[in-house]
């Protein structure tokens, strides 16, 4: 069995492997032999080195939301910007402080250059702070000194020093705000390691850290060059060489480049490091630095606390997609739309046959499932854990060989279901073809689709209990809304009026009043066509009691068509339960 | 500086470690010391893997596309489907062999389970073939054999050992066809080493394995359950342990599960692999298959020729996009439309110093920049090397503090830019109002926008040197769509006419008999409202001559949208071209 492969053609030339550069030489390193028992130090840097890689960087609005999320989840340490290389960055963080939106527990991290005018500035946005974390910084690698700075180590050497010792001095005009410092040798993995710690260690003997006030040596992976296993030894080797080491806070900071940024993170944190700084979902320059969703579930999944709550992570992600204006893509680990999705019928049936162990094991011993060790084949985690839910999707193919529902529904009818709703609808698709047999026609999807989600077109075949029948929407331009609707709630007519920040959370604040545990998840809507006719669509996925699904509107009105929506995912939320009652 | 993480209160006691599941035991692994220095055979599993985990399964079309694309990059070994679960697969499978698509130097790969009616089918679908690698495998994993199976190591040992004497029995059937062998014991990181090493050894003596005729034996991740380090010295353990080592090619197939597979690819392969198993971009169950794309270019950056040709990686990426409809995500490593993007102030001139720094060095020794070593900060390959360009980007803040210029655009006029133009009109945007100084206006925005890509209101303000009169299109059904066009060619009108297999087709296909060195790379439209003055946008993405760049179209019909679209491409084409003209 030959290999036939060939040349690529590609100018390989170009490049030098990343040991011909840069040597790191560790053959008694230890950490391939070290076990992780607890969560590092988290620092989340969203609103500094992911703000910084956004086409639209957030207005502070979404850096408000941002904020809140980070605190809400449990990080405690939060670089909040670089406030002297920008105006909106310092306003921010004089907001934060000005507006006491800042817990006890919670320290603040501010970048700046390692430059006199700049960490002046930095101590002027973060006068009045309880505590911060003054992070300083200049670039360190070969490349940035040869062409960038056009100096010698020496010079890279006091373009620190002076920037230490001139945070010492203003830190004295801020004398109530307890500051803490980090520093990063910038471009940390192009450095020779000598030098790294050489800088590192004269910069902590002008910090003169002390057990009550450690210093953080932060090692970034700028761009990363090279796999994982080698900065893992340079970290190991780091740490063996850095002074004072006891009153080190070691730090990684992982990009991603190569791809292999999470395993970076933990095996330098194996290597001997303490802290971690990255994004959610692993927003940041380029590839985006380090996931730390992803790094704190995989603590997780190992039973270690990751010491951040995950238990939604449907709203974190919804509310990232929001500050950052990027969608999670669909694989993200442990949060993508796809990623508790089994489409294997073999899969399926394994994951079967796990719930049905675990139930009977639980039972045995007398306990719930959620007493007992996770164990289903190809779910490493209990979505449930997550607030998510595992979905079986058996995915059903058009006769014509075309494609399957999703592609059918809007090759045929310009509907552009979300991702989640895709796999909501192929389970709908399956139980009533089930029945049937054969595959399926775009005009059966279609007429399935209609009788789920919309309303039938006779009144004879309507099935659900409420249909909207009139609308009105009243603003003064305070920001809020007034909406008075008419529903037809089975046979009678009721008028009912709300009010929230738009029509959507008013109708929502509506039906909360009927009697309805109703909470909204996500909302995407399109227009239908470029035609005269145009209608918009809406699909909005709900929590109602312990039910999460989708509802869809259609409506040439997209403000009437969201409302649609609402309705749509109520009354299969009401029919799911009457079905399950009568299945009793 | 205390550390105040506080417990999540997540129910860490539902997991144990992976250490206490399963033991890998390996003080003596000698992997962290190797390095790479060739490309690993590689085997594409996109049309089986990937194929089974999309919502919308390819259709035969896209599956040829698939496989077409997959040969043209170099790949040798193709996993080619499941055809006996799979009918759709099996007529692939049979349209590959009786079509002549599989070149001579292609192997095809198709997996089966240890069934006697299944891997008979199996052999039914490569008949013809000149060569093809069977598949086998059954799942071993503790949990497997519990929850599924209900056996013991026994039973498992008795399906493999059933399963390949089978497979040398209907291999007799067709003569014609070199079978070569490929062994999976399936969720294999949740296997005994022991167990996995033995039901592998005895497999291997069924198969036979000669120099000519060596086994391959996959050790998938099927669940990443671990760092990649466990999963690294687990295949030296096993690399170690399986008989007849010189006649078995040891393949990897990581899951992503944790985010970590490409990872636990490169230090599995280190650790002894052959082979390595994924998709494009990461397509694959769940979180996915490791990312073969990114596997590739890391060896590229470091001087290793991948045997893989990634030189136009957007048309790679847009092949995939098609099949899979799903996108690559924006931080997609290497590939990703925001990879070679820098925001920073510091990294742009950081980069721009680079680039100088190399000019004059190529300058000094005589040669090109194509001649010497890359080595610009922040960009760890030449873009030009995978056909992409690097994008400094200036973001511009409103005035408003409401969010950018992308967002803008959207709030206020409906126009959702793709977001590869979005960079480009930031650039578009920061060049205007560098000029004027300041922040922008949303009004502004929208002003440069139609300055820049739409017809000026005005006839004299008309800077562009095309303008689409009118259409007409023909189709008799044939496939094939005739397209008359006149156009404003400056002050002249003419008429001209072509065809393809769309409008779009038609339209470039005219250009070019005008002279024109023209390519569609990115073709994306919406509609802008669902008002009943409805219009759609459309943006295509250009290549003319040397220059990449996007055309804007705004029309009531879709269709003339997407002429317009290109219409304005080749205006600003030309522009840019008389600008460069006029700087000289």
């Amino acid at each position: 069995m030959q290999n036939t492969q060939r040349p690529s053609g590609m100018p390989i030339h170009k490049y030098r492997p990343f040991h011909e550069q840069i040597t790191v030489d560790l053959p008694d390193r230890t950490w391939p032999d070290a076990r992780i028992t607890t969560a590092p130090r988290w620092c989340a840097v969203d609103l500094r080195d992911g703000n910084q890689a956004l086409i639209d960087p957030m207005s502070p609005e979404r850096k408000r939301v941002m904020f809140e999320l980070l605190v809400n989840m449990g990080y405690k340490e939060i670089e909040v910007g670089f406030p002297s290389a920008s105006q909106t960055d310092f306003d921010f963080v004089r907001q934060l402080i000005e507006e006491n939106l800042i817990p006890d527990d919670v320290t603040i991290q501010v970048l700046t250059q390692a430059r006199e005018h700049l960490i002046e500035r930095t101590y002027e946005s973060i006068a009045g702070a309880k505590q911060a974390i003054v992070h300083l910084y200049n670039s360190t690698s070969v490349l940035q000194r040869e062409v960038v700075f056009r100096t010698d180590k020496q010079g890279i050497i006091d373009i620190a020093l002076e920037g230490a010792r001139l945070c010492r001095e203003f830190e004295k005009r801020i004398p109530e705000t307890q500051v803490y410092y980090e520093y990063s040798p910038e471009s940390y993995t192009g450095t020779e390691l000598e030098f790294a710690a050489d800088i590192c260690n004269q910069v902590i003997e002008v910090f003169e850290p002390t057990p009550d006030r450690k210093v953080i040596i932060n090692l970034p992976a700028t761009v990363e060059m090279a796999s994982p296993n080698v900065y893992a030894d340079s970290i190991e080797w780091m740490s063996r060489h850095l002074n004072h080491r006891e009153n080190v806070i070691l730090s990684l900071h992982p990009h991603n480049d190569r791809g292999t940024a999470i395993a970076a993170a933990e095996l330098g944190y194996m290597a001997g490091a303490d802290r971690i700084e990255g994004c959610l979902f692993g927003n940041g320059e380029r590839t985006g630095n380090v996931d730390i969703v992803a790094l704190g579930i995989n603590l997780f999944t190992q039973g270690i606390d990751p010491q951040i709550d995950f238990s939604d992570i449907d709203q974190v992600k919804r509310t990232v997609e929001y500050c950052n204006q990027l969608p999670v893509p669909e694989r993200s680990p442990w949060a993508g739309d796809l990623v508790f999705t089994a489409f294997s019928g073999s899969h399926q049936d394994a994951i079967k046959k796990g719930f049905e162990a675990m139930a009977v094991r639980a039972d045995a011993e007398g306990v719930t499932v959620d007493d007992i060790e996770w164990a289903v084949p190809y779910l490493p985690v209990d979505p449930k854990d997550l607030g998510r839910s595992y979905e079986a999707v058996i995915r059903v193919n058009s006769q014509s060989g075309k494609g399957g529902v999703a592609y059918l529904l809007k090759a045929d009818h310009a509907i552009d279901l979300p991702r989640k709703l895709q796999i909501e609808f192929s389970g709908v698709v399956q139980t009533k073809t089930d029945a049937e047999g054969g595959e399926v026609t775009s005009d059966q999807i279609w007429s399935i689709f209609n009788d789920e989600y919309l309303p039938a077109a006779s009144s004879e075949d309507k099935w659900g209990r409420f249909e909207l029948l009139a609308t009105q929407t009243r603003s003064d331009m305070s920001g809020d809304v007034v909406l008075d609707v008419t529903l037809r709630d089975d046979d009678q007519q009721v008028a009912v009026a709300g009010n929230g920040n738009g029509p959507i959370a008013a109708f929502i604040e509506v039906l909360r009043a009927q009697g309805f545990d109703i909470t909204l998840y996500d909302y995407v809507e399109h227009a239908l066509s470029a035609g005269g006719d145009a209608q918009a669509a809406a699909y909005v996925e709900l929590q109602i009691g312990d039910q999460r699904l989708w509802g869809v509107g259609i409506d040439g009105d997209i403000s009437t068509a969201s409302l649609k929506a609402i309705v749509s995912g109520v009354n299969r939320s009401i029919r799911a339960r009457q079905g399950e009652l009568a299945a009793v």
